[in-house]
């Protein structure tokens, strides 16, 4: 596909500077670009690329007017532009077609939508409710009583449990599983006792959620992913969890049972959070942190334990000179001790 | 399905306090609880509900008498009596008929048991041993000489790989793998070589195994998992490790190779074992700790490295002081030197 | 199988000090052999069991020349000679008979190999390139356009998502995902819009990847994993990262998106790696580290954030002492301003 950059700025937005007449002919990352492609700045690390780029169009922050020897594209919101950018390079592709496979196993009184695709080896339990141009990728398989929603994708060899509840326009990726049980035993005379697990889950509309992650039902009630949150691959989320609204969670990140995290929350990848904590809403969990405590809305804490950020930040500093403080305590506790030792004599 | 109090009494154990004929309608936690529902109160942070529950009865420990406009359930172990009343409320269903589907394929030599149930696309491999009334979910995959024993539920798209034991009443989720290889090389030359992996997995009986965990085969010999083990999601286990009776392990927590665990060990989310050690029984981690010695049975870890839990709190505690500690040192040091020199003056 | 040790010598190399008639009935690790059985020492840490195994032959290190009632085959690499040893006793066996299972559903236009081997339930997309002898376990699922080499093993349950790429004897345990989307999002007006990933994986030949570990496609371009690379269970891989050769990666690591690793590289188990990162040739990564800096070729890192190793042992030794340091400083303050008002009085 070729494009003009001008005819780009017209589908996806933006202002162009230098040569709107420039044909495009693909998108690529700022330090990989080639001449005819068209690359964006979206994280200022890498701006010392923007002069080097092999790319002939830049989609760039409004601050920037001028890189030497490229056209810009300048625009609020470059990732978002790149995004739509994009798109219009590589308009999705249907990855399954449309209609039932014959090896798929569809229980009875299910409700299937329309433009529905089931691929090979696909199990559906009893009474489910699939909606309309849902796509369920090879091996998926799904329990009695599943609701899944309108223009879903789920990939190969999910497993859905029974109950579920799936919203509408949710990305499940591959071997993700939703709905296996919580964690509940009860201790009686030293051996463990299995709490039947009778709630369920709840997947609201435009979250997707990464390859191989485990959401776990509710022991009564429901554990719930709200709108449009993202969960990263292998993540684990506790029994009666809820995880709100355009919340983020990167990779590998485990929350622990009744555990609530508010709406617009950025958690980075590798973060434990203990049970029954509640996380504000905006609030930032970063990297590897240990979440013992509840955190209030809009702020930010690391570390292990999680501790407010700045604080962290503070105590990481000193910790690469504990040595060197140690040093010096253990001097001046000699120097001291001898110079008491003098003023008693002399004194 | 609806039940008088002194009824549930009766069935579950416990004394009545207030109102035996007070109707049940259903099981609920005590904060979501409404009218005619029964809740119960095991973590004693959830007190601060007792009053407020929307509940008409609460199980409660012995030392609760009375809790004003509720009916009560005393027991010795409330947990263990919600267990028992959920079970009462919600009987277990079966997630699958008897029988063996058509789609199914069973290998050459396999002997099944009575009233098994194997589902969709199960796949069973040659000379495998299959108890009675097991069930095996749909798209299970199943090696060659593999035995599993009676009333074991072994969720959707679990993978058993060959030779693999596993015991009676086992309870596998969904995407478990037991069998895989343990991570084995011999460095020559630059490369890595792969040590075969000709050992297996033994699960003993009453083990749960939480989603998409991760069982390796042994080396030579064996990994084992002993009887009423319960892991949870996304649980990795090294060649050769052994884990005790009646331990509990969180989720996302890894053991390297040949590790051995004890029985009654309680295990926190996301901990790291070092390869080689031994962990006593009766033993307890803290969550995100990493383990890099051998623990004496009874004693609890935390931190990392992993330390005695009251040794790592006391640690934590002056590291929030830490920068505070810093500033005061150097202040004093200034003040030392001050007086130092003044001394060596005047005296 | 009963092999003289003169006749292992022969075929693995190594020389025998003791009785080369001795038979030889199987491979043991030195705490479990029996008579009749060769054992290894190739971690120093299992030296004590040397005179107490119950073997009657061991591979031992250069400079091991004689231990009390046994016979030794003394060779440069134990480890690699155990492993040969290891080959002889157990030739590999065929997990799954040659030929395409009836139940495999092999799409349009896919190219299949010489001697290969497609078990039941195999899902093959549209275009797909096979290669001779290679092993698709019952259960895969391989979307369009995908290419795998010769000589792999692929595992049950694996999905390898359209248009990756597999080099030759690759091996991918149980439940690995390839090519699931990486995790990129453009946020505008507070929700989240999902940046298509159009990119691909790359896997080099003689790689291997652990069970239910998940690597994601890159964004634009490739994510990478090169050459004898060995990656454990539990491991994500994020978008547009490469992974160098005869790198080794322990379970549960993560690597977030666009982190390069280079050749040569260890990294210890659930370490994690920040974004964009760019790791030296024969670094090493402790376990548990978060990796938040570059790190230059050659260096050992640990700890969180990841410091060299060196440095962080010290820092660990430090903080050991820290309770102690602080009440010493404490005390040192009171008799210090003790001191001082005494001077000030009397001088």
């Amino acid at each position: 596909m070729v494009l003009k950059l001008a005819e780009i700025a017209a589908r996806v937005g933006g202002e162009v500077v230098g040569n709107g007449e420039l044909e495009i002919t693909g998108v690529a990352k700022i330090e990989e670009a080639k001449e005819g492609e068209i690359t964006f700045l979206a994280n200022r690390k890498y701006a010392k690329f923007l002069e080097h780029t092999g790319a002939s169009a830049i989609i760039v922050p409004e601050d920037i007017s001028k890189v030497p020897g490229k056209s810009l594209l300048r625009t609020k919101n470059p990732y978002f532009t790149f995004l739509k950018t994009v798109t219009l390079f590589y308009p999705p592709k249907p990855l399954l077609e449309k209609g039932i496979h014959k090896t798929a196993i569809i229980g009875e009184g299910a409700k299937l939508g329309k433009d529905i695709s089931i691929g090979p080896h696909v199990v559906i339990g009893k009474k489910c409710k699939i909606g309309d141009r849902t796509i369920l990728m090879p091996g998926v398989v799904i329990g009695d009583n599943v609701t899944v929603g309108n223009d879903c994708l789920v990939h190969a060899n999910v497993c859905l449990r029974e109950k579920v509840v799936i919203g509408d326009r949710v990305i499940l990726h591959n071997g993700v599983v939703v709905g296996s049980d919580g964690f509940g035993f009860a201790l009686e005379e030293g051996k463990y006792y299995k709490i039947p697990q009778v709630g369920t889950v709840i997947i609201e509309d435009d979250v997707e959620i990464g390859a191989n992650s485990t959401i776990d039902r509710a022991t009564l009630g429901e554990t719930r992913i709200k709108k449009g949150a993202k969960l990263d691959n292998l993540i684990q989320v506790g029994h009666n969890c809820i995880i709100g609204e355009n919340t983020v969670i990167a990779a590998q990140t485990g929350l622990s049972g009744s555990t609530k995290i508010g709406k617009g929350v950025r958690v980075g990848g590798q973060v434990g959070f203990a049970g029954h904590m509640e996380i504000g809403d905006g609030a930032a969990v970063g990297a590897q942190a240990g979440v013992t405590k509840s955190i209030p809305p809009g702020v930010m804490v690391s570390g292990y334990p999680a501790r407010p950020h700045r604080e962290e930040l503070r105590i990481e500093a000193v910790m690469q000179q504990l040595p060197q403080l140690f040093k010096e305590t253990k001097d001046l506790e000699k120097r001291f001790y001898e110079l008491e030792k003098q003023m008693r004599k002399k004194c």
